[in-house]
C-alpha cells in the first residue's frame, strides 16, 4: 500500500466528499463552520534551525491557511502537543498564541503529551457566511486561474536561499486575502502548500474542467537562476499562498495581491503552455 | 521542568480558564459549541493486543467522552493519523467511523501522515443548549457526588483481569448519560479518564468547595480481591465514566446508571471516610 492507496482507502471509508476541500464544512444554525486538522512532526516538517516559537507559529499557520482557503474567518484553534522535552512548551505555546492573536483566532484548548518525536496537531474552526463559502469545486470554463504572492519561496529557503527563510519559518497564512476573494465571488479556491502543480491536479480532481497555465505569467523569484525559479514555482512545497479561479468580469479585486496565471479549459488536463504539466511536488516520500 | 510545570506554563500563556474543562466552549449564533482534542500514541496509549479497529474506536471514544462530560451531543470528529505502516489505515479508519456512527457524530475530515510511532489525534465538536452546558465548575456545598458505572475496569484489564478487556479496548463514552444528566440539572461534571482520585482533585481545582466520598458507597469490582478493587476504583485510569455533582432534590434521574458516592463539603479538601484522599493516579509518568 502506498500513500495514494491510503487516501483512496480513507475516501472509501469516510466518503470522497469529505476529502476534497481544505476544510470540512459543518452547517450550524444557519451559519457555516469550517474545520480542519493538521499533523506536523519534527523530522518531516520542522527544518533544522527553526526555533520553538517558529514551530508553534507554523503549526497554527497551516491550519489558518486551510481556513483561508475556504474564504472563512478563523475563530478557534486547539493544539495537541507531543513533547520530546518539557522545556520546549514555552516557545511553542507562545508562537502558537501569537499566530492566533495575529489572525483573530482564539487558542481555546489542547492536549499535552510526551512523545519520542516532537509532534503537533493543530485543529481549527472558522466561520463564513454560507453564500461566501468557497470550495475546490466550482471552477467554470473560461474562468481565470490566479495565485496570490510568488510561489516557490518556502522551497527556495529549503534549498539554501536564506533570503527566503522567513517564508519557510514564519509563514503568513492568507487569511485576509481569502476572505476578500470569497466576498468578491471567486468560484473555487485552495491553498498551495503541496506546490502549485499538485494543487492544480487537486483542483482537477474536484472539478469537471481542466486547467491551462502560462509559464510567462507565473511570478518567479528573481534572484534565483531562471530554470530553478521555474521549478521552485511549479513544484516547490510549503508556500501559504492561495490558488483560485475567477470569472474575468469579477477580476478587479483590491487588497489580495494576486496574478492571473492561466485559464480554466474544457479539456480534462493540467497544461502549461499547451503541454501536460508534470504531476509532481515535494509530497511526503517514504 | 516536570508535567505539572508544563501545565502551569500552558495556563500562563493561554489562560487558566482555557484549561479547566473537558472541552473548550465556543458560543456561536446563540448556540454553544464545545471542542476538544486528544493525542494518543502507541507506546503510551494502545496496550499490546489492541486491534487497529479498536485503536480507531478508542481514539474517537476519548474525544466523545470529553464532549459527554460537558453534557453536549457529539456533532463532528476529525482524525489526524500518523501511520508507522500504511496498511494500518483500514482498520483504524473503520473503527473510528463506527464509533462516530454509533454516537451520532460525523467523521468530517482529518490528516494522514507518516510517523515513526503510530500517533492519532482526534478533535471533536459537540453542541449543547447554553442552559444545559455543564462544566467542572459549579458544585455547591450539599450537592451529592455521583459516578456512572463501576470505576477501575479499564485498569483491571491492564492488570491482567481479562474479563474487563472490552472496557480497555472498546470503551463506551457516556454520551447519552451526559446529555441526560445535563438536562436533569447536575451542577458540575467531567469524565474520569485519569482516575477517580485525580478527577476529584481536578474538580477541587475548578471549584471553591471540597469533596468527601465514602469508600463503602463506591461500586467495586466484585471478582477482584477487595483491597485491589478499592485501589483500582480510586486510582485506576482509562475509565470512560462520568463524575458529577447534583443537588439532592434533583437526584431521581432515569437512564444514567449512577451511584451516589459522597457529598460536596465546604472544607477545601478531597476526603475519603474523613481522611485526605491520596492524590495519585496512573497519570503519565516519564
Amino acid at each position: 500500500m502506498d500513500e495514494r492507496e491510503v487516501i483512496k482507502e480513507v475516501m472509501r471509508i469516510v466518503g470522497q466528499e469529505r476529502c476534497l476541500d481544505d476544510c470540512a464544512v459543518i452547517p450550524f444554525r444557519g451559519g457555516c463552520i469550517v474545520a480542519t486538522t493538521d499533523m506536523l512532526h519534527e523530522s518531516a516538517d520542522f527544518p533544522a534551525g527553526m526555533s520553538e516559537w517558529q514551530i508553534g507559529w507554523m503549526s497554527v499557520a497551516v491550519t489558518l491557511s486551510d481556513i483561508a482557503g475556504m474564504g472563512a474567518a478563523p475563530a478557534a484553534v486547539m493544539l495537541a502537543v507531543g513533547l520530546d522535552a518539557w522545556e520546549r512548551i514555552t516557545g511553542i505555546m507562545s508562537g502558537a498564541k501569537e499566530c492566533c492573536d495575529r489572525f483573530g483566532a482564539e487558542l481555546v484548548g489542547g492536549d499535552i503529551d510526551h512523545h519520542d518525536e516532537l509532534t503537533l496537531v493543530s485543529s481549527g474552526l472558522g466561520v463564513v457566511a454560507p453564500e461566501n463559502l468557497v470550495r475546490r469545486r466550482g471552477a467554470q470554463v473560461g474562468d481565470l486561474i490566479c495565485i496570490t504572492g510568488v510561489p516557490g519561496r518556502a522551497q527556495a529557503a529549503l534549498e539554501g536561499y536564506r533570503q527566503y527563510e522567513e517564508y519557510l519559518f514564519e509563514p503568513v497564512p492568507r487569511v485576509t486575502e481569502g476572505q476578500i476573494l470569497a466576498g468578491a465571488g471567486v468560484t473555487s479556491m485552495m491553498d498551495i502548500s503541496d506546490g502549485l502543480a499538485l494543487s492544480l491536479y487537486d483542483m482537477l480532481e474536484a472539478n469537471t474542467c481542466g486547467y491551462r497555465i502560462r509559464l510567462a505569467d507565473i511570478p518567479l523569484l528573481d534572484d534565483v537562476p531562471p530554470a530553478e525559479a521555474r521549478d521552485l514555482a511549479l513544484y516547490g512545497g510549503g508556500d501559504f499562498e492561495l490558488l483560485f479561479t475567477c470569472p474575468p468580469d469579477r477580476l478587479n479585486i483590491d487588497g489580495a495581491g494576486y496574478c492571473v496565471i492561466g485559464t480554466v479549459i474544457k479539456e480534462r488536463s493540467v497544461l502549461i503552455d499547451d503541454r501536460v504539466l508534470e504531476r509532481r511536488g515535494y509530497q511526503h516520500q517514504w
